[in-house]
Parts: structure tokens; sequence; C-alpha cells
């Protein structure tokens, strides 16, 4: 076996590069958490919890994957029967309906080709044919990692006005948060879910909820049973910087420093770094003539960009000859694009230098792998990182 | 402010002090969790977490709170209505009855002091009455950490099969776990139920289920909805090394390395060890003259000893002195036993001079908030902690 | 072999336990030691040095142990034949002395009996017989670490000014800075030594020289070889924050943070926590009935406390018994006391309860070893660390 | 100012990038430098670098930096006016000789043009010409980090041998060990220099020596005056593990890791690996239309490469505009070739996309500096690293 040396490139949209700082201030004794010393870490996350989803509303942290989040959203503010709207943008999409379905929801879900975000005017006009109001939620996701396609939540938000229809809305942006831009509270959000280990900067171990009034006024009036997931009770033990269980602590003490890096950079600085590594990375697949998974120039993703394989190449073969050659691991294709498209994770703690080592890996891989090709995205690629022009250079790079 | 110097001594019962060993290994890159590297060490911290539970069974590992673990316990075995018998042997039994009722399980709860384990008697006749065999499991907590009592699990079995009752046994072992004997297999547990924050010696943030396969059975059988907790959904990506949801990685990094350092000490020593820890804090008490809140001298549990206040003390005022002047965290009174017992954990990575540093602190503690006491309790343990022979130690000091 | 569990307690008087946070603070990636991030920590940490040192004159930090920055005071101001005088406090001033004679200096060894402080007044008688000033240096051990005997380099001064001897006056104070006060400006030392292990709480690797004005000027009429421990060039280089060579990085990282700690908790605070313990362990020794190895009150260190064992007791044999049976590192008796003196650490990164364990360490091993002593040592130290009092404290425990 | 994100790119060619592991194993407390446990660690640290010199005589670990232990060879095997021969290949070349100076002797500095390894013919022929061996010692530098030119220390022993010379061979190898071959005992290497932060993936703080035998027995026969650099007082405390002072504990700590990880790859991996990357790098330089500092094409060191900046650009400001930029460090032109050439490390803790992310900076920075030069250097390095026959890829690339 070979041994490898140096760093390995984790270039799968998330979990992320973890940062130093963020490892360190993990690696420190847990603490007591009743005592006056967590309460004010307990303070600090939420607080900066808040300011990452851009909200003064509540922010309940679960220890527990994204998933727990995406049930959370549901057992809290639904019922068994709710009619919900669903799109089918990808594997996320449909992961969050399986479990809306285990839920006993009734999800009318919009299909799609898993190459495009949501199809807003179809939100719309399902939305309209609802005279009767029973579609009680629409549930889309920020950021569909399975194929780095963006539905933008302020335009399904404007829908719902447009059409006056009183469903909430429920966004899950667990890689959307800390990579692109995300208001909880302008866009009328009233459930947003996230996890840790994606923009956040963190391993994965927690989850988020981000919740409107109007969706803990649906809480409280829902008869369902839950107990972890239930927002109201962790909202009331957070009131004091507690939680009503022992929390995870040391994630927590991450968290923390996590948030303070990204407001060092400052946020804006964040997405518009994520947006010009993502044009760079489609300016190289460009040159290497392969296709993006998103066929939508104007949603694409700032963390991650799916790549087509040439018919009669499998990615995942592809995948393995990179990690095994150059100790890089890319995305694989999930579900029914599985072998089909891999993706490149340009997300968290990254900058320009490594992701040009993300993609000359990609490009002696494609080589080695026998995949057709044009040699020279990685110029491509500098072309647009050689540019201090964001804007411009993501504007010609998606032309 | 003070500001203290040397390291805090986290004498709570949990979370518990994370060794260096362990604290590094969770400091490391994150993996892809989908990864062979990964799958590598999925595997082996599940192979772990059997034998540390002493089973051939399936584990599940939850990102989650130690309640979450109780939760999955009870939404894959039980079904809404079912009846159950608990015993209210202090503040975490009540807490996993409150959740049963949010499950609205019809729960038979046999009364208790909070200064004994279960009463096995009561639990044996409450079984023998139910001819119809309408109660569906007898939930029982093993070592209670609010009052510092053990419930010895394979008495309740015993019972169990006394009267031929094919309820299921789910046990709580959370702050049992790496602390005192556990047998899931031999002892017959169906549901054992652990976090990672106590005799584990790992932050806070994983939940556990050892599922036997009449529990197995149980589950497939039960119609509830339940997703995040779903053992068998779990159990299916445990096959190959993975997990239905990013999974906490970086705490399973360090679970790995913990079950290596309890293994390399030698599970018996590891209980040999908590035994003489408790016995040595009990002498101590005896000499202070104060009343263990356990009062059954069969029933103390290693992992912690819980102590009454004299009468018109205040325990958290007591708390807070310690805390203030000797930079200790000790463990408060819950529920209805506030302000009038504190508790001394002596659980995880522990050792002789670290217990003494430990009731030093107390005994100094008692005098400065003017707590009527007898000095040289810690002489009293020094004479414990003298002796090698664990055994007739332990005997003599329950004495 | 046993596998000990929990933290091991360093109780040598040197490398004493380093804080997480300076471990944490080197634990991270070496930096170009030529760029502007580096010249920024470089005049961080000199001026933090000055600040340790009470001094407005050069600090020089050696990567080095604290013997190299021994002969670093030696190879700049003094040259083979100069006549210097030292007192033989104990090995350290053993050790130092024998640096001297590999330099070929002419010392003037006054006897002592590693008992007590060097003696001032001999100094003086001695300084003054010197009508022609031959004597080029006074040599001193400010904290002597082999036997816990302080001699207070102010008085040295204030001999040297009585007779008006322009000798250097050069004060080894590696396990003085940071436990006691110390002023190389006000008390006029001319080259001040220190190494980083001790009351600075970073693990062993760096060496200090703070040098007066009148020591540069010798350095500098010096025509003695040398090249590593040349001050002048340190001096030149740090000037512009950088150092001749590469730098011990990590261990910069690391003492940046340890000074921070220090200050944090104020120095005057620092010394006064040290003596406190030092009065604490004298207290236990008196009720144990064994002799501390400095046999003159006012010279008791605060950083160490050297203890005697009865005659046919082995010191050596006793340090094993605590090691094996406690996991606690004592200090050796050194040269000429060795097997009949064992010493306590109670330097650095330290408090109340880690001292407890320590003391309790030390009566139980005295029990196990079979040493003749009286029990109830650790009750007498808690006396003393109950009360909030320092001063009268440490008078009383003298006494 | 711009935050930066992602990982410094640190590519001088030392300090290096030190692995996590290694971080992380010097992130463990302080031990007793006089127990088991450290004498276990000091065995094993010495037989790991008798290992890495390939040797079976004595190692000495000294607590400096390289400097320190330039000066060690000097002052134990050579006395002041002893004549030497040494070799300007550059800027340590020059260092080493000021050492060389400072303690007085004769050195014979055969004259260079910073572009070559030594000239051997020149040694060979003035080793000829000393009939009455007058010269006592060659020294020369395997592994010039100045300029990328290595010198085979097997023919200058070579030459030596012909011409009968008994004068000891002294190599600096510090940035060469653990980054080229390199033969201790079969080279007939008399006293090989090295240190911490280069090859052997640590921070800076140890140098080492290699001493023969007939090295030894000149340091016994040197009257010259010597204490902490003293070989033969070091290696008779390191017969029992120890040493005869406090050693830098935590950078052993970490010692003993990197060479596991040095060895677990293989070394003649490593060395395999850093022939590749100088390879790729060569082939970079040469599409720039950049001129190597190294003219000999058998010189190229494996561990770095000096680059040449056009006439008229300052390498100093091109350095400037890539750390800024992208957040890479690169190394500067030392002494009379300052602004001419900057280094690029490709040495240590290091792999194929790290080097792909490293010229890729160089490349978009060349063109942000307005530096002519020709694009598309990172694709024929890719030409390289797609290639997995080193020998075949490193001859042609340099041809």
């Amino acid at each position: 076996m070979t041994v490898h040396t140096g760093r390995h490139f984790l270039q799968i949209p998330g979990p992320t590069n973890v940062p130093d700082r963020v490892l360190r201030a993990m690696d420190m004794p847990t603490l007591d958490h009743r005592g006056p010393e967590f309460a004010e870490l307990g303070f600090e996350v939420l607080a900066a919890m808040q300011r990452m989803f851009r909200t003064k509303q509540p922010v309940i942290i679960y220890p527990s994957s994204g998933t727990g989040a995406w049930e959370a959203a549901i057992v809290n503010a639904l019922a068994p029967a709710d009619k919900v709207l669903m799109c089918e943008t990808g594997q996320f999409a449909v992961l969050w309906r399986g479990i809306a379905a285990k839920f006993k929801l009734d999800v009318d879900f919009v299909p799609g080709d898993w190459r495009h975000g949501a199809d807003v005017d179809q939100i719309e006009s399902r939305l309209a044919a609802d005279r009767e109001h029973k579609i009680k939620a629409v549930m889309i996701v920020h950021n569909e990692t399975s194929t780095g396609c963006v539905t933008p939540p302020l335009e399904v938000r404007k829908a719902l006005d447009r059409v006056k229809h009183p469903a909430l809305l429920m966004v899950d942006t667990i890689s959307g948060l800390g990579s692109l831009e995300y208001e909880h509270d302008s866009w009328g959000i009233d459930v947003s879910v996230a996890g840790s280990q994606k923009g956040l900067m963190l391993p994965p171990g927690l989850g988020f909820n981000a919740v409107s009034e109007r969706a803990l006024a649906a809480a409280k009036a829902n008869p369902g049973m839950r107990s972890y997931w239930d927002w109201q009770e962790v909202i009331n033990f957070n009131k004091a910087g507690t939680f009503p269980y022992t929390p995870a602590t040391n994630l927590l003490m991450g968290l923390k420093e996590a948030v303070r890096m990204l407001e060092e950079e400052g946020l804006e600085n964040v997405f518009a770094r994520h947006k010009r590594h993502s044009a760079a990375t489609r300016s190289a697949m460009k040159v290497w003539g392969l296709e993006p998974q998103c066929q939508d120039a104007n949603a694409h993703s700032p963390a991650l960009t799916g790549v087509r394989m040439p018919d009669g190449h499998d990615a995942d073969n592809f995948r393995k000859v990179v990690l095994e050659n150059y100790d890089m691991s890319l995305g694989t294709g999930l579900n029914k694009i599985k072998g089909k498209v891999f993706r490149i994770g340009h997300i968290g703690h990254f900058n320009d230098l490594m992701l040009m080592g993300t993609l000359s890996g990609v490009e002696m891989g494609l080589d080695l792998a026998n995949v057709p090709h044009r040699g020279g995205g990685v110029l491509a690629a500098m072309e647009v990182l050689k540019s201090r022009d964001v804007v411009s250079m993501t504007k010609a790079a998606v032309a």
C-alpha cells in the first residue's frame, strides 16, 4: 500500500477542511454544562448562530447530523397528513422527502431533472391552485449538494407572497450557510436547517434550526409527539444559556471559534471567495470539455461543482484513481447519478492554492483514468484567480 | 475576578475528564465519511462498542446526547399506549419517564425515595400481576447519576424470568458503562442506553443503543413513525462501516482511542478502580459526618457519591464556594433534592491523587462554607487508597 | 505492569506542568522565520520577556537548555583566567561552577552546606578584601532547585555597593523567574539567566539571558571566542524581530501564550500563590516530622520544597514507591544528597487541589515505603489553604 | 488587511510543513527527564537518529538551531589555528565559514559561484598539495539551501582517500537529511550536522551531530574549551537514555513520531518523492523561461529549487506579491543573490497536489508581479507528476 504524505485533499462538499484554530479550540478540557463558564459559551454560540443565519429569532442547536435537523423541522411544525410541497432538485431533496414520508406528510413532489434548482414557477402555480391552503409548508433545498444547483429562497418567498399563500417556508441550507448569502429574517424564511460540517468549518455533529414566530406558533399548535427535537423546550433552557440535556460542549467550543474566523474574514468576503473558486472551477471544467451537472448558468453553487463524466466512463473509478494517486477525496455521484457525476468541493476553509492543487489533481486524474478531456483546465482557472475583480470574473466564467 | 491556574477539577458525574490522548485523537483532520479510511474506523468503533457492552448484537451510535439514546430506545421498540414499568430511582428515571410520556406510553411508575435502587421485589410482583402481559417493557436506570444508587440489571432480568414475563428489559447505563460491570448479552438486556461523556471518557455528543434480537423484532413490528432514531436503517448502513448520514467523525476518532485506553487498563481493573475510589469517598464522608444520599450499602455507585447537606445548609452555596475558592465543579442536586445534595464524580479518567485533590477541596469547602462537619475525612480516604486489596477495602468502607 | 489512568502528577521542580493553552499555542503550523508574521511574534516575545525580567535592557532568547544560558553568560562577559566569586548553595551552583571551570575562570567558591542560601556576609568580606578588583563577577543562584533555598539577589547587590566593588552581578534565576519576585533592573543585576521549563510553564528548549549595559560593555571588550551565544549578534537581529538563525518558532508561540497567562493572573498573584503553596507544604512536612533541606526559615523557596529522609531510609526508593503506586514524579536528591532528599515541586501551572493531591501522594507514599512519620500532614496543609490571608499564613507556616 | 483563509503554503526550504501527527505528539504533557518513561524515549530517538544518519556511531541531539550544531562540530573536533578546507557553495557555506573564523580556524575557502556544488577536483588538488597534512578537516555543505545545489559527500570522501589525506570529513546535511540519500558510515563521514526543521518535518529547535570514531578521538585530544557542545559528556549521559541537562522533551516526542512517519513511508520512497517534486518544479521553471540558480544538471537539489529572476525584476517584490495574494511563503535570495533569486521548497511533509498549489502560486504570482514568463509551467509539472516512473521522469526533466 502507498503511504501518503503531506496533507490529504478533502474536496468532498462536506465535511470540509476544519481550520487548525477550530480543531485546537475543541481540543480543550470539557466543562460543566451546568456551570457559569458554560452558560457564557452557550449565550455566545447562540448569538453567533443568529448572526450567521441573519436572524433575531431563536436558533436551536442539536447534537445531531443534518438529517436530525431536517427531522426537527418536520416534527415541530408539521403533523401527519399535512400536505407539503417539495421539489426534486437532487438527492438531498429526495432524502428530506423520505423523512417527510416517514412522518406521514402528504408530499407533493415537483419533479426535477437534478440539473436545475427548484422550479419557482411550478411552486407558484401549485400554490395558486391550492385555494384551500391545504399546503402547510413549502420545503426547498437552498444549495443542492448532490448537484451543485442553487435555489434562491427569496424567489420562493416572493412566489408565496404573490399568491398570498400562508404555507411555511422551510429551507435546507445545510451546505449553503456560511458559503453563500443567506437571510433568514429578511427573506421571510420560517424554518432554516443547517449543519456544522460545511461552510461552518466544523466536524460533523451539530444540526441547526432557525425558526420564525410563525413556525413557533405552528409548533405550539402541533399535537405531534416529540421530545429530543422539541424547539420550545430547548428555547426555554437556552434563556439561561443552557440546554435540556448535556450539549456537545467541545463542538460548541469549536463553533465559537469558527464563527469568529468567518467574521474576521467578513461574511461578504467569505461569499465572494466561494463564488470566485466556483467560477475558477467552471473555467477549468469548460476547458476539459466536461459538462457541469447544473445546467442553469444562474444557479451554479459557489460551494461545489458537480461534473458529469463522458459516457462510458465511471465517475467512481475516476475518483478512486484520484484518491490512490493524489490522495484527494472527491464527492461521489449519489443515487441516480451514481457513476455519472463526481463533485468538487470548494467550500469552507479554503484558498486559491488549495483550489489549484485540487483542480490539478482532477486534471491529472482524468489523464490517468483515461477520461477523454482537453488539458489546460488549470490554466483557465488561474486566469480567474489572477483577477481580483470578482464580479466580472464570475460573469466571464459562467458565460 | 479570580483567575484560576492549574487544572480545573471537573468532578461532576459527567461530563468527565477527557484524557489528552482522546482529545488529541479528535484533534485531527476530518475525513470523507464515504471513503475507505472512514469505513475502517466505522468497523473499529462498532466492534469496540460491542466489547464495551459485552454483546454480539448490534450497537447503534447516534450523534446525540444521552436523552436522544433514551428516545431511540422508546420510538423503536414501543408504540403509543404501550404499557411500561419504570421505577422512580431519581431524576434521570423521572426524565426518561417524561420522554415516555411524550411518546404516549402508559407508564406504571413504581414510586421511590431517590435513596435506593429500583425495588426489584415490586417489579416482580407487578410483573406477576400482569397476567395478560400488557407490560411491554421494564425500563430501569442502572446507575442513577442523580443519587449514586445502583440497580443491578441482572436482578431485574431474574425477576422477569421467574415470572416468565416477556416484557423487554431496557436499561439506561449512561453513567454505568465503562465504570461498573455491564453485560448486555449474558444479563439478557434487550435495549441498553449509553452516552459518550461518562465512563467512556469522551466529550458529550454520542448516544448509544445496544439491542437484542427480541428488541429488533419488536422494532420491526412497530409501525410507529421514526427516522433519525431508526435502528434498522443504521444497522443496514453499518454493514458497510458507514452511516445513513454524516456521522460525528471526530468524536468517533476519539471513541476508538478511548476504548483502546480502557482496554489497555483492562475493564476489570477499570471497574475495581472505580469501586476503590467510591469506597475512599465514602470513608471520607463518614468522618465528615455527612450522610450519603444512597441509603443502601449494597447499592453505592462506583461512579459518583451523592452527599446530603446538614439541614439548613444549601448544597449549591457550598458548591459555589468550592468552585470559586478551589476551582472544582461538583454536581448539583437535581429536582426535588436541589440544595440538599451535592455529588462527587469519581468516574472516568481518574486516579488516586486526583481523588485526594477532590476530597481535599470538599473538606476545605465545607469549612469555608461553614457547613458543620468533622475534619480528617481525607485521612480516612487515604487509608483506603493505601491498601492494594481492593475487595476487602471496599467491604470495610461500606460497613 | 500497571497502566496508570488520570493525569500524571509531575511534581518535580521543573519541567513543570504545561497549561493546555500553551501546548495548544505550540500545536500550530510552523511559520516562515523571515516573514512579517514571525517578526511580530519576535517583537512580542522579546517585550514579554522584558516584562518578566522587569527590565528595559535586552533579553536574549536561545534555543537551548538552561545550561546553555549559563554558558552564554560566561562566554560573553568573562574571559579565561578571570576571577569570579561563586557560592556552593547546592547542585546547580556546583554545575555552573563546573562550566566556569571548563571556560578556565578562576573560581573562588565560597563553601556551603547545601542547606542555606549564599552567605552574603562572606561575599561582602571577600569582595572587600579584593582591593585590586580582580573579581570580575559574583555569580549566584537565586532559587537553588536542588535544595529549595533562596538567595536574595538584592542583598548581594547591596553588598557589592557597600564595598563599591565593580564586579558584575550574575544571577541564575532559572527556577526563580515566574515563581518569585525578580527585578533585573531595580536590583542592579548584570546578567540574569533563565529557562523555559519552570515558572514560565513551557516545555524545556529555551534559555534566556537578560543583560545590563555594563554586561554588554564587558562583552564588547571581551575578545573570547563565541558565536552561538554571542549576545551582540542576537541583539542586532532582534532589532528587526528576527534571529541570526532559525529560532525555535513553536516554543516562542508557546512563550507568548504563557506570559499572557501569567499576566492575566497578575505577577504579584503568581508570586503569592507560590508562597502559599510553599507554606502549605512546609506545614505538612512539619506534621510528618520530616525536616526541610533548607534550614533557613527566611530562605524557603516558594517553588519547591526539599525534604530530608530519616536516616536509614532511601529517598529514591520512596520516590519509586510513589511513582509506581500513585503515578507522581517527585524530584530526586542530587549529587551529595542523593538518596537523602526528595523534592516536591509546587511551581508553575498549579493550584490548591493539585497541591493536595501531591501532598496526599507523599503522605501515602511515606506509609507504603515504611518511612517513619506522623500522619495528618495533609490536614495541616489544608489549614493554610483555607486561609485567604496569604501573608500571615506564610509567616505562621514558617514559624 | 486581507484575512487569509485555508492553509498557508509554507514553501520556504525549511522550516517545513510539520505533519499533524508530529504536532499532536508534541502536544502532550511534558515528562520527568530523569524518570523511566523519559529514558525509554531517549533511547528511542537516539536509535531513530542513527537510522536516519545510517550510522552505528553516536548521534548527539542538542536543544539548538542548526548553527549550534555547526559550532558543536567545530569546537569538539578542531582547535584554534587548525587549517580547514571549505568551499563557497552558497550562503550556508559562508555562514559556517564565519563560525569557523570566530573560533579562529585557518580556513582555506575554495571560491565558488553559488551555482554549483563544491568543486571536488579543487578539493582533491588542495589536499594533494598538503603534504604535511596541515588540513585538519574538509567541511562541505551537502545540500546548499541557499542555491539548491548538491555536493555529493561520497565524492569528497573518495578524493580524500585517493590522496590518502587524514583530514576529517565534516558534512552539513541540515537540509539534506531526510530529503536525499545520506550514509554517514558507508560514506566515511566523520561529523554530520543536521537540524530538525527540514526533512525531519519538525519545528526548529533541535540540532544534531553524528560522529565517527576518528572524530571522537580528535575531540578527546582537543584541549579547546567547551561545555554545552561537548560530545563526550552527552554521550556519557546518553548511555542511560538521559542528557546532561533538561532536554527539549516535547521536540523529542515529536522526533519519535516524525521518524516513525518517514519509516512508514520508507526512506527510499521519501527520497524518490523529493526527486520527483524537484523534477516537476524544474519542468515548470523551464516553461516559464526562468533559469535555475543551480547550473549543474547533476547537482539539482531534491529539496528545493532556486529560481533566478529576469534582470530588472526583484525577487523579493515577487515574493511579496505571492505572499499577499496567495498566502504562500517562498524562500528569499540570501546575501549576494538577494533580490535575484527566490527559492521554492519542496521538502518535508509534502505531496503532488501541494506542489501543484505551490507552482500555481508561482505562475500566477509571476503574472501579477509583471515578471516576463511563458505560462503553462504547471502543465509541464503535471506531466512529470502523472508519471509513476520516477527515474526516467527525473532524467527527462533535467534534460
